[in-house]
């Protein structure tokens, strides 16, 4: 066999030969290899309360990684060294959400336990799935000191509905995983929660921020604020990035849209202040439901999270 | 309080005082009630083994019969006096299938208790819903004969994930609700089965009709030999319509779609030659999922369904 | 000024030297022109009785008609010599229904007064413009027979909303301009009308053909009987084609659609039986909402019931 | 009947008993009923210059109040008791918008005959129905007040048209229902007005504020002044919000959308100023066509404009 | 590395153990192996007369092969043995057309002359890949039959364009790869060419078949009866599937759609007729624009061509 | 002829008689006439590289012109006296980029030569139209200043795919018609090129700003001191903005888009700012694809950008 022009395989799209996208540091991981990142994709979201079809947001971000390039004009670096190492999509239970949880949790671990990697991208599904997945960090890490994008708390009870992705922080703080004065909720939105569950939060010494706290202190201010604080404490740091905080206009691809959230902007520059530090180990991007979006932008902006969060 | 323009309540569309539309014959239920037919709404599609929003069909069918009227041309019959008494929705548990069928199975029942109907439309969600369904009927009235509407066997064994809307017959075999010799299948399509499954319903006796013995015995001919021969048998018999049976220019919002199947007329027809027998007590419409529909055909076709059912 | 490669002036497709476009014969209309079918726009459809925007009908249709050829391989015949006349669209009136239906009959009448032509269309709009259009060809030229290729009767009562896009056919037949035995309905659909109104065309004698009568006759029949029947009484005969008389699947783009229709190739093959005869000197077509529409299938298959009309 | 798990009546989606959901606290009118806010739609768009189904506007809000709740973290305010009375519709005639205008304006009326509530919000509808909704609230209260965020001045002329809606406001200054120096406008936009209007507003006194002046001043500080200086002159004041005000970006659903607008948090910020002063007893929102949004994006916007209003 | 639950790699769909997908018996072509059926992508669409991106289908076509299985009941038949070799995609020039034909038919004799399979499938693009994929199998086997479905003649002049998707059997022909007696052509469609190329064809001695024939004689019977012509002249017969053959009601997604074509059901009869003689040795499917499509249809039904014609 | 209603010629939307729309003050161009502004459309796209309908774009911004009137409330001023003479559209060759580059400089040349116009808006088109009109108004009128309005650099090797959308400013620069320190490129953006650009532009003296440096200086005072800088070197400034400089929020019918750009209100007063000075004789607008475009958004804010420049 001697192809001069074919070249069997998966399509590559046109390749100019300076430019490197961003999935081109890309590798499925095997055995023995080590890398800066790893990533993993949690496609689950039976799990959600009203229907949602994020279990196949891991695929669109993947996808949206080959739209960017590893270089920095502003930085003036290129990060083409920052090696992805991906572990593919961890398997869910089509109808069992607590074995599903399970499930999520073993496979973190499993992860985990190969000391490939220095940091990890967790891709959702809704945001059940940093229940499980914090869990697998602190299991094997120790304290972990969780920071929340979110326009929403998130500790619903469990009663009404059994661990829905409205219950990931009330499950990480009842089972001992988080301790409140390790969670940090930035974001959190007018008419889009519920007393009882600000109460609960402000009972567990939970630090939360509203727009209004954003709109006065600025959310680079308040995320460089609170990893100082953390750090002093925890083992790690988790960036949980619910992209219902941004606003709807810049994230329409998330189940529970609104008017009033973050720009943007916002969002890129208090994730690349929180990602500095090297304490900060983990971050998961949920609640995009591809189905929903437009031209993919929000998964063109989870992109860019990660871009911000690996490219320090 | 005299008002003599406003009429509060919810909205209702411009009223031409000679014509009836379908939803003006239904009535919630209430107490001491009865109707021709019964309505229940079963949205539930977590059971789906691709993402599915089939929960939200319920809804989106009781809408189209607002669009539609109650008088047959062809007939020189309207149907004004077939009264639907609506149960609203069976109540589904978030993020627990087992439990959900189980609540299902008991809002069926609970319905068929209050003997307020002589027929009975059960609107899903997946075709997960029939097993419950099925079951409630079998339940209460013995032995049941089912002609099933799908492109698909649904006999797929549970190991693999649970009951899925790919199992809901393997289900009712298995636990003695339906026997195999009293289980119809029409419509299945090549490429779209698979042969353990096939063999299973041919070890199980199921009658299987696929879209070459549709072209050529003609689908009204085949359900009219299948009334008679099931009528000799059973107490009651089920319709269960998955409407991907129906080719994807016809009916573009099933999850499962693809080319090849009836033309909506030719599921129209079917359903009314099966619904002249009064044993047929009960069908359901499944597998719609109005988030990916085109202007709501699909469930358009199915209120077109129900009025086949229900005015004979 | 010599341009040897910009050529100002509105913008035009690729040109094939060897190819006509249906839109490459038709002229905007100035005194003293004369052709073969003469084009108008009626672009009203505030007579809805649903939300619609059939008023932007004439624009897509006209689009359409770039897309296809004068040439028929199957009667090998290229009909290039067909012009036609553009008279542009009506005036209608914002807010003033009683209003616009005049200026509509005003128009027409007007192109009528012209003597440009031997044929005309009209491109509504909702199917309320057929009674001013059909009253001016009546004014003009006597006695009227008219096909109405259509889902629904369409001779509403007038009490209960003016004279809305469900009235044409009483209004035309209240006013004497229609005798009912000189109006034909085809395509008559179930569950989409009303018994008074059905009841209402009976006893004006009018010629009522169910979706079951065109599947026991076959359309092309019923239209080839009826055209001998009025041509012995009328001056001219109109065809006016309601899209929704064709099933959802072939015609998405009109407001009231459902299944159990016609086929397009029904619908076409019907036109053009009907347009064999010279007595046929008026078509219009009406009730499509370019915005609901799927790629424009709607306005495609309008073009095509325009080439079967010219095209003789 | 004793129904353990079934609860017949239309389907209400998943309850956490936590959380108030704003449609639970909205009841429909009743004789003798009394609430906080009354609500009434008003879904009438046939006097929209250009195509439009902002008549479908009224049933989009009302849901999009079904995904947001009662709660205001930033207030650390539970507004459960903020209760609506829900009024239904108002009438429209299909195809005579004078009798239509008059229709609403007595349907608004009605409502305020029966004294039940404190505050009104009408939700539009074009912003045609501003004209006898104002008119309305004039001959119950007297003078009035108001507000208009609009991107158009909306004083044409009359005789192009009829009552469009172009036109409210100059309606309501010819027939001295509202007098210029009462009326604000916030929110004008370059190259998309007349200079004839620009000038016609200031010949009859009219405090107009573009986005320059919005940049300027600041949109809450521009408010905070105007509702001061008209409280000493007026016995009411009623905002008007026509959606078009906002920026295409964050308000996609309004029919003649542009760039250049407020953000949807300069909207919020200046109604809710605009709402604290117990003289303003009226909202309209208006402009918004569901068919045209983008996830209902716009409603939800209108949802929160109604919280900011009623939340005070 | 010992992973109980992960399993890296690309995302892998939910997999019930008894049913083997389409794209399971697929494999990327590595030296040395061998399959029944050769595939390669030939993604260009540049050579579009009108604006396309039919260069996506090949990506989506083989995601369709990933809905359907293996199974054919009707025949009773498994063909989890024929086994598919994935050749990528061949190159394209981004810019250059003349190059790219020139890439694309030195990639496809690339792919014979490793004679690994004995059927080969080329998805286009847009038709004009034709040209160079026909000419590639004509140099390397002879004298070529081809069976083209088309609503178009293709053979348009050159001059007035290059080598464009209206062109490609004209420049076989014109460059003596095919002989006029060698190409049939099925399913010409009225209104939708010129007369110019019908009598170019005449005189070419194509044989050419019109809906009108199609309606006539039945498109198997005159499948049958060409092949049966051509095997008695030709090496090697070729299929050649366009599909806007295809009625715009079932298959939208083509550039150049339109009513009275072929349903689904015609096409795949008559590709199952042709594919049943072993001197059929290549098929391509071209003309699919995935941006235009609805719900994927269109490339759903070239899977089921796919498998019609390796399926035997 | 003398009609009272009907008025023939291609349709008119609803016209207020103290309203002048854009394009009312639009004229074809014809020997001998002279106006302000100059518009050529460019509708070329094929050099893409992903798949674009950029070629569209000419046809959906003059038809935006359209939407809005010709009076600033802000400035008080009314241009109606701003004509302008459309050119139409210069001729593309369907598949030979170096052709149409010849055909497109072609164009614009004899555009200039009839001396017609004080300016030019030339509407792309991809990018790589500024190539060829770049070229033309430098050999026309002598040294040409560009200010770039983007995302990216658009300085790749030719090697690797030909004259793309990707290459322009490195075909420029390459060719000498424009000098590195001639060039101005505004809004660069991370993660979206490629260091060897980066590199590549400083070697030759570009001026590039990122959109950190637009966060800091403030994009008018960039625009303000660059207009500076240039008029004292350069014959004539050309304007080149392509869209996807714009926040994907704001711009969604781009390409190539992303978050982290322009907000639209950024984009307008730059191009105002830049106006300002008669040396600026040209702009082009470029990269919008109507057919990704949500509502025509994109090509709305380019009939912003176009009356921003305009109107002075
Ligand atoms: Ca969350
Ligand atoms: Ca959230
Ligand atoms: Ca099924
Ligand atoms: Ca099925
Ligand atoms: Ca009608
Ligand atoms: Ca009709
Ligand atoms: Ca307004
Ligand atoms: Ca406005
Ligand atoms: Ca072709
Ligand atoms: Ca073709
Ligand atoms: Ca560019
Ligand atoms: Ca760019």
């Amino acid at each position: 066999m001697s192809f001069q022009y074919l070249n069997p395989g998966p399509a590559r799209a046109f390749k100019d030969r300076f430019t490197t996208k961003v999935d081109e540091t890309k590798q499925w991981y095997e055995e023995g290899k080590s890398g800066k990142i790893g990533l993993l994709g949690l496609p689950y979201s039976k799990s959600s309360i009203s229907a949602s079809q994020a279990s196949e947001a891991p695929q669109s971000i993947r996808r949206a990684l080959g739209f960017y390039t590893t270089y920095s004009h502003e930085k003036e670096q290129d990060y083409t060294d920052v090696t992805m190492l991906d572990f593919g999509d961890a398997p869910a239970h089509p109808t069992d959400t607590e074995k599903t949880n399970d499930l999520l949790k073993k496979s973190v671990k499993e992860m985990l336990e190969e000391e490939a990697c220095s940091r990890y991208v967790l891709l959702g599904g809704d945001h059940g799935v940093s229940f499980p997945s914090i869990t697998a960090f602190h299991e094997r890490w120790g304290r972990v000191g969780v920071l929340q994008w979110d326009a929403h708390h998130d500790v619903r009870n469990t009663e009404d509905g059994g661990r829905t992705n409205g219950t990931p922080f009330r499950s990480l703080l009842e089972s001992g995983v988080v301790r409140g004065e390790d969670l940090v909720q930035i974001g959190i939105r007018d008419y889009s929660n519920a007393q009882a569950y600000a109460e609960y939060c402000a009972r567990h010494g939970v630090a939360v921020y509203t727009m209004a706290d954003v709109d006065a202190e600025g959310i680079a201010s308040i995320v460089k604020k609170e990893i100082q604080r953390l750090k002093e404490k925890v083992d790690l740091i988790y960036l949980s990035v619910d992209m219902d905080v941004v606003d709807q206009a810049y994230a329409p691809g998330c189940p529970a849209i609104g008017p009033g959230g973050l720009t943007s902007r916002e969002l890129l520059v208090s994730v690349q202040e929180a990602s500095g530090d090297p304490i900060v180990k983990a971050m998961d991007i949920v609640e995009i439901d591809p189905s929903k979006d437009v031209r993919d932008m929000t998964s063109r902006l989870a992109a860019h999270v990660m871009m911000r969060y690996m490219y320090q």
